[in-house]
Parts: structure tokens; C-alpha cells; sequence
């Protein structure tokens, strides 16, 4: 049974999972069953694993196929399964892909081969190749800062005439593309166009997203549930309101610290003190110090007293 | 009189106008009186000249200052005239600024010295040390796409303590960002916060930001008004409807040729097509040749229909 | 038996091999080993496998254990063997790693954790922790268009006081930026300096650099090699003559495309026609085609008749 | 009379000269009769005014006309003297061109318009309207990192078509694009291709580079001359002991501070320490503080006893 209907894109809030971890190479699995509980209790609409605030890239493929197990056999088929293959090598993110189908996923996630930055047209053929080659649906990832290349919105729509394609989740931060893209891609009301920046959804689903892909939601994702729904409804007084403590959220947690992994530790030493799960953060990257914990600690506080 | 209220933001659509040109050293004074004229019965709120759109970087000291007096006299202080000083050089923009007081204008607006890029430190010493020398207001302009530099929000907090400076203008695209010195500055209600794209102004001024510096209001004021209203009350319906044709404009006459400087020469063969001003364009750009040229009459055909 | 010895650098000519491809998953065996007996016969001084002109990314980790079992078992310890483990992942890094030390090798080369962009001070942690527990001698290896971060001179130098870390390859085509990292590294004879990109090894083997890691090799070796000899003895004469052969096979065969991959579809098409090995270049990038590979051929007869 | 022979090219130690200031406003007159007498002296072979080094862009067009008269005055022809032109407009450029005519300059140097970063075809519209237009031959200035565009070695292949472009001047750092130019270049002889990073000059000057335009001249101008003539005639052992002064020069002076404005402040603090002129810094940079004026001092100290 797969949770995505065809020609209904795929809408709501589906948290980017962080990985728990005890260390670099064992999953915290009673914090992972905690995170994925509280998740579907705060009624989230999917599950992504292996996503950047899945920290992928730094963990073992072991791990990662570890982790897509484990998900899948915790979340039992309740929610739509959603699992990141991004990778420099095809070969790999097909592994991952099959494994995924194999344990019930619902689609998969990919993000163009980072590493080398390949052009329009080649990113194209990447892609229409990769999705013949895939057992589940397709979402593209665009995560130009990361990737050193940023889908042209022609090239999603010319990659969206392969029907294993049904959707697309920016990371960019660009709301001008981003809705260039929706233009592009107005007549396709089937794709499913998700937005990866929380700080960002709920404009964007006011405008006509489907949804988000938000980090801050394995936190607070009755929080997140909420701001889009008050967005797809239009109800703009609810949205700004919920949105102040989103930006709240974003402007004290995720920068606890002072390096480019900011937003993963402040993530994951939250989920710490929230009591769901380790705040280790895999290498080449730290937990939260103490002073830094303390932060989180305070802006914590002050941010569950509003919700 | 100046129009800028003390403890009261700029609220409101504020076109960048661009410069009416004969060739490289001359203006198209009838196309600036027309262009003017359209502006003030389109309904917007201000004037914005001398900005990326305005071409200021291209044309001589001569041409600029011939542009602030003759806007000033055709305004004739109609509306709120805000004028950009962004130079390399701290003299050459105050210069602009004296010339500007002197003939009336509200506001200068300045982007940081580009060429080099200093630090946020140096930025924020750089504003302090400019507002105090500058005979009028100022609002900041981030565009880190031409200054390689971005303003931190703690630095526009730190620079904003200074009453001359009264408001920002985000020409970033990255709405995450807005969204961070929204926050960052939410206990300053009087500072005005503007967006740069108008692709991303309707749902950024419905957030909260106080309104648009949109280049697309030379060629169709009345519609960027009606889209700020939308958002500064709330009303998604109306803003759904006019963010389409606000896009449909991004995505053809922007749009219109291969190279950087599409968006400037798509404004003006539009406005040449309305018959407001010349189509020239400074060096080292081109205005549009005759196949682009079609590409934005068609455009123009079918927006003109839904407006 | 180490060809490394202690307190040696390392010198000479260690091409970066290309990783002959029958298609995605396969190994061109015979390719293989026409290339490696090419090599060893064209006096090279090193083999270094699975770096970016051996598309070590784009191919699987199943493929890159057959790369290094393969390597090893022809060259057998005729030369030093490095073998490239760089990855987003500790973990697979250290298990290429482990895995080449059981081959024989004789160092690995790692590129910072590409995906992530980490600081300077996660740098140094980074690669004190790896080398730790690397079972071979480590060498830095700098792609900062790649990994979207530059060594600082000091990090190497706080790094290479680790004595497993043996040596620095720079490719990052800044020869102002590699004399800073040799001045840094002046009181460090014994530390290895390597040259990535061969347009500018002889020059600066000249002024002291060890020796040069460059892709060209695979097509020419004994051509580099006797750049490197003339470059190490001073004898500009003989270096100036081999630059021009060396830069014309860099403005003919790396160009005859007009994609990103230029560079490594230009040398295995060369390798081709020289009957080396195949020209299949991985997913997402492509092979020569016809008309590429025509000048390709027309280059090659031009070089060859110059060596 | 102009000091440049037709078909040959300029070669030697061009100084890039820094603008010696009492304040943003005022030229350190006395300053710059020393460094200029200081330069003559040091036996360089013409001076460069007007450059990222002179803080161009950071002066007032008064300051800078001021600089080309006094230089001019200073000189009395006794060295070529170039004078930077780069500007954002056409017509500034052209009027500071006329002015370096009108006292007897003999070549403009142009770096691409900042700002607007045009694409290749532009750039070379645009240079070639521009040597049409000016009275005095043309170098091209390549500073990708702050005009964020590059010159391809086909554009300036393309552009020297114009005999009015006499010269090519790259502060890329990138010694393999350099090498890239000259092979494209090689048809050329009479055509001067001058680096401008120091660290950088003497390799490439002893690969057939004609001159560097260097900023540590202005300290030192012997030792770059000395320099010069040991790469010029493929002295390599003198070369790579006065390549070690040369890199201690930039490793100790040129990173005295924190800030992006290091260079300049350092070469203008030794300046000062060495009695040749003021160490003010233009807005929006600083001078050096107590202790880095202090380190600066140390390797002065350091430096002056190996010359």
C-alpha cells in the first residue's frame, strides 16, 4: 500500500528526521522511537529520513540502511515514508532506493550529485535516467548551496513529464524561484511542491505550496501542523501569529553555536532536553557545549510557554 | 516637508524607476515626465531613482545628478522622493546625498561600497559613520549578489539605533532572511522593512514588511498597488489572483534575452512597447533586438488582457 | 615494504588515474592494465587511484574496492600506491582505507568531507581524528571548488604535526596560496608538497614543490616526468619547451566538450584513441561524441608528433 | 612621448602604487613625491596608479584626478605611468582617460565593470567600444574576485585584435589560467602579459610572463626588480632566494590584521614605519591599530636584514 495517490500531490508538514545517534556508527534506537511517536502523535502528514538534518552524508551507508529499517519498522505504515538517497554515485542511491522499497517506503528524495556540479542538461538526463531506474516515486531535492547547481524551473517541468517524478522540495531559500517554479509548474496540480526552509512555509503555502519539509518539526510538530494548516486555510492573522514562533525558534535554537552545524546541533540538543532522544551530531561535526546547551535550554523555555 | 513621518515607517509600493535614456549621456526627458506622470497616477507611494534598475552604476556623475534635479522638479514633491547613493566612494555618495536634499528629496537609500566587501564590523562603522555625514534619512539596501556582502540582522539592529537611518530594503530573494531581520527588528515598529523582488513582495508585506521597491511598477503601477493592498489586509484571494500576473510579468518580459541584463531591458522595451520612454540601455548592456522585442509584445498582449 | 620512507617526501610524477569503465558498474580490466604497464614504463614516480579524474564519486563503493584490489594486484609494489578515500563519511573513508593498507598500498588522499563545508578548527579536527585512525600515511588533499573549502596555511601545519600525515596535494589552481602553504610549511623537508593541476607544476616544482599529481599523465606519462626532471634540476630551457606541450594538451584535449566534465572525458577519449583503454565516462557526465572526439584525435596527432 | 614602443611589450616591475592619504579627502603630497623618487630609485619600470592597491574605487573622482595630476607632475616623464580607469561607467572611465592623456600618462589600465557582471560577449563589445574611444593604449585588468566575472583567454585574444589593447594584466592568482592566456597569447609576442600577484610574478615571469604589478614594490621596489631580472633571465637559484623575502614579505605585512582591507593596510603601515608616507587607510577600511602596527614592525625589522 502506498500512501501517495496518483495525480494528488503529496501536502502538509513531512519533518526532515534527524538521525539519533550514540556515536558515529550506532543509531539511538529508543530515541528514534521516541522522535518517530511524537512525530505521528503531533500529527505530521510523512517521514523523511535521510535528509541533510539527517546528517546522510556523514553517517556509514551501514548506518543509513540501518536507519531506513528502523523507520519503516517503527512507523508500521501509519505515515507516507520518505527516504533521502542523495548521493555522488547512481549505483549507491539505487541501493539505498531498493532497500527503502523493499521495507515499504513510499518515495525517495534526491538531491543532484554533489561533488561534481553538472549543467542543466545533464542534470536533466541524470534525473530521467535515474527515475526508470528507481522502484518508488521521485521527489527532486534543490539544495544549491550544498549541490553548486540550482534546477532552472525548465528543467524540472521537463523532468516532471516522467510520471515517476511527483514532486519537488526546495532548499534554496529563494522565494522568487520558488515561485517561479510554482509558475512554471501551474498546470501540473498533481506535482507536489514542498518547501524545505521553515522560516519560510507558511508564505509559500499561503501562496499555493503543498507544504514543508521542516526541520524545526521534530521538535514541535503540532507547531509546524498547525502553521500550515492555518496557511493552506488562508487564515493569515493565525499564521502570523505561529509564525513569530517559528522565527523564534529559528533565530535562538539553530544558532546556538558559532559553526556551519548549527542548526542540526541545536536541533538535536533540544530533542535532548525535550527528553526524545541523544544529542550526539555526527563527525565532522559537535554536540552543543555546555554554555551553548544552555541557551537552547532558555530559548526552550520561553518558547513552549507559547505554544 | 519632508514626507517620511518621524516613528513612522514607509509603507507602500516605491517603483525603482528606471533611467529613460537617448544614448549613454543623455536622458529621455519626455519619456521621464510620462514614466513619472503613469507612477503618480498608478497610485504608488514614492519614487525610487537612481537604484540597479535606474542603471545608476552605468551612467555618469553628470547623468545621475541630472536625474535627481529633473525628477525632483517633475515630481514636484508629489510623493515621497528617495534617491540612491550606493558609490564605492564615501564622498561621491554623500555628494549625491547634498544634491538630493537640495532638491527636495525624503530619503537616500545605499547599498554597501561594492568592489570591496567589507566585514559586518566595517559595514556597521561604515552606516554609522555615512548616516551622520548625510543631510537626509537612509534607508540600507542589501543586494549581496552585487556587493558580495549580506547584512547580518544584529548588524542592521546595531546600525538602526542611529535615528537617521530609517529603514531596509532587501534585494536578497532570500525570504528566510527577510523573515530573520523581521524578527530581529520587531520591537522597532517605526523601522521600515521593504522587499526588493516583486515576486516575493506580496507575501512578505502580508507577513508583516511594510511594502515593495518592485522594478515591474514602472510598466504597471496600478497593479503592484493593488497587490500591496491585498497583502497589508490580509486578503489571500485577491493576492493569489494578482501574484499570478505579477509572475506571468517575472517569467516572460523579464525573461526576454540570454543574457544578465534581462530584467532592465525587458522593463524598458515594455515601456518603450507602452509608449512611456526609449528602450536604450547603458553600456556595457543592450536594449532588446527584434525577436526579444516580439517575445515582450506577445508577453505584453496577454497582461494587458488580465489587468 | 612502504616505498614511503620516513622523513622523505614524496616526489615526482603520481598520476591520478583515470578508472577505466566498460559501463556504470563495470571495470575495463584489460584497460586497466594497459594503462598501469603505460604508466610504470613512462618512468612515473607514484599511482595514485580513485581521486576526482578517477571518478571515484560517481562510481560505486563496490566498484572503488575493485579499483584498489585490481590496482594492487598489477602494479604489484613496482610503485607507490595511494589510494583516494575522501567521502562525506568518516566511517567509509576509513574502510577504503583499511582495505588499501590490506592491498599494500602505501598512503591514502582525503579531500575535506565535501556536502558539509566545515571551519578551519573542524578541519584540523577532522583529519587529527582521521589520521588516528588511519592504517596508513595520510595525504591532505585540496579541491576547495569541490569541497567549497581552502586549507589555511596554519591548519595544515597544525595538522601535519600528526607524523602520519605526510603530505599536501594542492588543486586549487591558486599558486599564490600554494607559496604561502610552502613558506608555512618551510621548516617541514620531509612533508610532501604536491601540485594537482599540471598547467602549473613545472613552475612551481621549480620553486620547490615535490612533485605534481596531474591527470595528463594518464596519456603521456614519460612527457611529465621529464617536465618534472627539468623543472627539479632548475633547467628552464627544457621546462619552458615541455610547458608548451603540456599547456597545448590542456587548451586541446580538456576542452573538446563544452560541459563541466571536459577535462576527464577529453583524457579517457584520448586514452581511446591512444589504445588504452575505453572512453565510457560514469553517470552524470558523458563521453566524447563523434564530432568531440575527432578533435580529440586531431589534437593527439599534433602532440604526438612533438614528443 | 609615449614611453611604449609599438609591437614590444611593457616588461619589468610595474609598482602598483598605493594613494598615499591625510584623510578620505586629502593627498599626502609629501608622501608621494618620496614613494615615487623611492620607486625611481629602486630602478622599477613604470608606475601604476589608480588600482585596487591605490584604493580607487574608495576616493573621490577629485582625489583621483588629483593623483594623475601629481604623478604625473612628480614623474616628469621618467617612467611609463599607467593609470587605472576602472569604473562602473563608460563615461568615467573615458574622462579619466582623457585627463591621464592631458598630462602625458601613457597607457589606461580597465578592469570590467564591477556591479554588473556582464558575460563574455559584453565584455568584449565592451572593450572594444572602449579603446576606440580612448586616447591612450589599453591594458586589461583581470580581478575576478571583485568583478565576478573572468576574462576567457578567447575574449582576450578577441579584444587584442584592437592594437589599441596593448596589454593584459591578471590578479587572479590562477597560475594555470595565466598559463592558459599565454598559450593563447603565444602569437603574440608584442602583446604584454603582466601578473599581479607578488607571490606569483617571478614563477611566471621565468615561464615567458613580461612583469609583474606588484604592491610590494612599494616597500621594496629593488627586491622586485631583483626579482624581475633573476626570473627574466632563468636564474632559478637567485630566483628562489629572493622568492623566500618576497613570500615573507606577504606572509608576515599583508596579514598584520583580521579584516578583508589587510593588504593595503599593511603595505601603507610599513609605508609609515619605513618614513615614506601616511598609514591612513580610506573608508571604508581602517589603518593598523597599535598591535598590529607593532607586527608589522617586528617583520619589517625581520626583512630589511635579508635585502
Amino acid at each position: 500500500m502506498n500512501h501517495l495517490k496518483p495525480n494528488v500531490p503529496l501536502r502538509g508538514i513531512i519533518p526532515s528526521l534527524v538521525t539519533p545517534l550514540l556515536d558515529n556508527d550506532t543509531l539511538d534506537m529508543k530515541g528514534l522511537e521516541n522522535l518517530i511517536e511524537r512525530l505521528i502523535k503531533g500529527g505530521v502528514h510523512g517521514l523523511f529520513v535521510l535528509g541533510t538534518t539527517g546528517e546522510a552524508q556523514s553517517i556509514s551507508y551501514d548506518l543509513r540502511r540501518r536507519m531506513i529499517e528502523e523507520t519503516a519498522r517503527i512507523n508500521q505504515n501509519r505515515l507516507p515514508l520518505l527516504v533521502g538517497i542523495s548521493d555522488t554515485s547512481v549505483r549507491e542511491s539505487i541501493n539505498l532506493a531498493e532497500l527503502a522499497a523493499k521495507h515499504g517506503a513510499d518515495a525517495v528524495v534526491s538531491a543532484p550529485p554533489y561533488h561534481y556540479a553538472p549543467g542543466q542538461v545533464e542534470l536533466a538526463e541524470f534525473y530521467l535516467s535515474l527515475a526508470d531506474r528507481l522502484p518508488l516515486p521521485l521527489f527532486l531535492s534543490n539544495m544549491p548551496g550544498y549541490t553548486r547547481v540550482n534546477f532552472a524551473p525548465e528543467t524540472i517541468r521537463s523532468i516532471a513529464r516522467n510520471k515517476k517524478v511527483v514532486g519537488f522540495k526546495d532548499s534554496s531559500t529563494n522565494a522568487a524561484y520558488f515561485q517561479s517554479v510554482m509558475t512554471t509548474m501551474a498546470d501540473r496540480p498533481d506535482f507536489s511542491m514542498l518547501v524545505g526552509p521553515e522560516e519560510m512555509t507558511g508564505e509559500l503555502v499561503l501562496m499555493g505550496a503543498h507544504g514543508g519539509v521542516n526541520g524545526g518539526a521534530n521538535m514541535f510538530p503540532h507547531l509546524y501542523v498547525e502553521m500550515y494548516h492555518a496557511a493552506a486555510a488562508g487564515n493569515v492573522e493565525t499564521l502570523r501569529r505561529l509564525q513569530k514562533i517559528v522565527m523564534q525558534i529559528s533565530t535562538t535554537i539553530y544558532t546556538a553555536g558559532k559553526s556551519g552545524s548549527n542548526y542540526v546541533k541545536g536541533v538535536k540538543c533540544a530533542l535532548y532536553l525535550l527528553n526524545v532522544c541523544s544529542d550526539y551530531v555526527a563527525t565532522p561535526f559537535h554536540k552543543c557545549n555546555q554554555p551553548e546547551a544552555e541557551r537552547v535550554r532558555a530559548a526552550l523555555i520561553d518558547i513552549v510557554k507559547q505554544l
